[in-house]
């Protein structure tokens, strides 16, 4: 099956169906959220997970709401808390609240404005997602100067993290497109190993070759000059273009900044938070003990042990040498910032 | 039960036995390796491992080999054959070489002579490590100014990868005794966990504070200034002071300085290797795809995938801010190399 045919989540006419991304890549299933409590469930569990596919799943969760709302005669106050609740089921990735703000003002017009507002959110964030695809494809060629290049990323930017294509993913495919990839080395991304279960898979059904890594081993794989380039995504991207991303990806940019190879951000418009002047205002999410000190619930610590478990790590501005969304690229580190070219507008 | 008191490995008067510590912390399983198939299995399984553990394995296994081949009546090429199968059953760390190489001069005088220079090593570990423990816990006091320090290490370097104490982790140990240890993060050490499966079970076992993290996150940890020191194991020191260790430890070297703190590196005058030069010389050992795309024989990656799985990494002697042997402190960074000071002697 070619995963560009697959819709991480779509709207069934009553309800979002969305690949349950914790059963990949075992298996392929599906799963119909229709209340509220679905949907955050969904949400937290990290069924859907991705900055972009947040932003998607929070404006058609008021869809859902509100027919819930209509089917259990909820007053305005009770919609008001529910929508809230799935605005806030996961407090980094500023898209969920913005999928949701987005749609929200529309409440007051009935349940097909609303629906039409949140389809535009998924159909423009294919649009957006191919755009910044090829916006990194022609920065990274350009500043390499390699025919084919050796990409690093960490965590999962696919289709499976949007609604299609994918964001750092977007650009490995642009580049696969194109005949200018030589090989994706995809950490595995530990606690949950979205990069093994997910980016491995997405990258397995394209035919596009790759090697899965321990996180750990991301460091001395760039250090040894196997990569050219590493493409990662993002959960919030501050005014001075510090970024919340995946715990681990700070770990990937000191490594390119030691070895002088580009650290590349990919993210939609969206993801940028003007009003959050620099990462240490970044809220970031901690995730339960659990993830860590068991796997597939047998433990891998002593019972007495805890763990220290964020779920995200923010990567200053310093170690950014570009930043792609579809309105073009910034070269962050040096000084290119998105709060100065919104002011500049 | 204090882990103080339980050896790794021991001569029974017939075999070595070892603890099992691919069965832990689930279980605490001892196994009795009597043949040189059991000391080579015992070794590539990882049921043994820490560079100075495998230094006395290596000694002890030279005694099997002698033992099972004057059951079985081997000649000396036979030997010679078999104990060069211990010796090089792991190519990066080398003190197993270092430990099969100081006992095998002494075949020809026989077991007993053989036995008690093994049983010498053995001992001599226990005291090394006492020693490196002050040595280390001293310089990072002094250099920190801080009466309580927050460590982070990575892999297992305590008395599972010794004979007794540890080394890294005896720094812990003997700052925890001087009351001046806040709290340990144990990176979990993917992929075979050593982190959360060892080291945490050294130290809940010990009562020593102490919280798991996913090795991505040690950078963010570092950076958001949660400690104040890193101490690390080797597996091999070069003469210029690169350092050979557990995958993801020159990850943490980076992130240390970028925080601008100290990342030690403790090991055993044994574990330096002057015939090499620097670091690029170093054989890293590659190690199966399984490891990484497997969990409890449950594959977490597609079928299709394959992995890039180093056992180690190099650590720049630029990054070490501190070599810690049992002959004091070496400030690598400033041009103190294990090299030089042999030469000056």
């Amino acid at each position: 099956m070619d995963s560009q045919h697959l819709r991480p989540l779509e709207w069934t006419g009553t309800a979002i169906r969305v690949i349950d991304q914790t059963a990949l890549p075992g298996a392929l299933t599906f799963r119909e959220l229709d209340t509220v409590d679905a949907v955050v469930d969904a949400i937290v569990r990290l069924a859907v997970r991705g900055a972009p596919a947040l932003g998607a799943i929070g404006a058609l969760g008021v869809v859902v709401a509100m027919r819930q709302g209509a089917r259990e005669g909820w007053d305005d106050g009770r919609l008001v808390t529910e929508i809230e609740r799935i605005r806030k089921a996961r407090p980094t990735a500023v898209n969920l609240a913005w999928g949701v703000d987005r749609v929200r003002p529309l409440v007051p017009d009935g349940e097909a404005a609303v629906l039409a507002a949140a389809q535009e959110i998924v159909a423009e964030d294919e649009r957006v997602n191919h755009r910044i695809g090829r916006h990194g494809a022609d920065w990274i060629l350009a500043r390499t100067g390699r025919p084919k290049v050796r990409v690093l990323t960490h965590c999962n930017t696919g289709f499976l993290a949007t609604t299609a294509w994918g964001t750092a993913l977007g650009i490995v495919r642009e580049l696969h497109g194109r005949g200018a990839l030589e090989i994706v080395y995809a950490d595995e991304t530990r606690p949950l190993l979205q990069g093994s279960r997910l980016t491995a898979w997405e990258l397995a059904q394209d035919g596009i070759p790759h090697l899965v890594q321990v996180d750990a081993a991301a460091a001395s794989t760039i250090l040894r000059g196997l990569v050219d380039v590493a493409i990662i995504g993002a959960d919030r991207i501050a005014s001075n273009g510090d970024t919340a991303n995946k715990v681990g990806s700070v770990g990937v940019a000191l490594a390119c900044a030691h070895a002088g190879i580009p650290f590349v951000v990919a993210a939609p418009e969206s993801t940028v938070d003007v009003a959050t002047p620099s990462g240490s205002e970044i809220e970031i999410e901690m995730r339960p003990d659990g993830e860590v000190l068991a796997f597939g619930g047998v433990p891998v610590a002593p019972a007495t042990s805890r763990a220290y478990n964020p779920a995200f790590d923010v990567t200053p501005a310093s170690l950014i040498a570009a930043l792609v969304t579809e309105e073009g690229v910034l070269e962050v580190a040096r000084g290119e910032t998105p709060g100065r070219r919104r002011s500049a507008r």
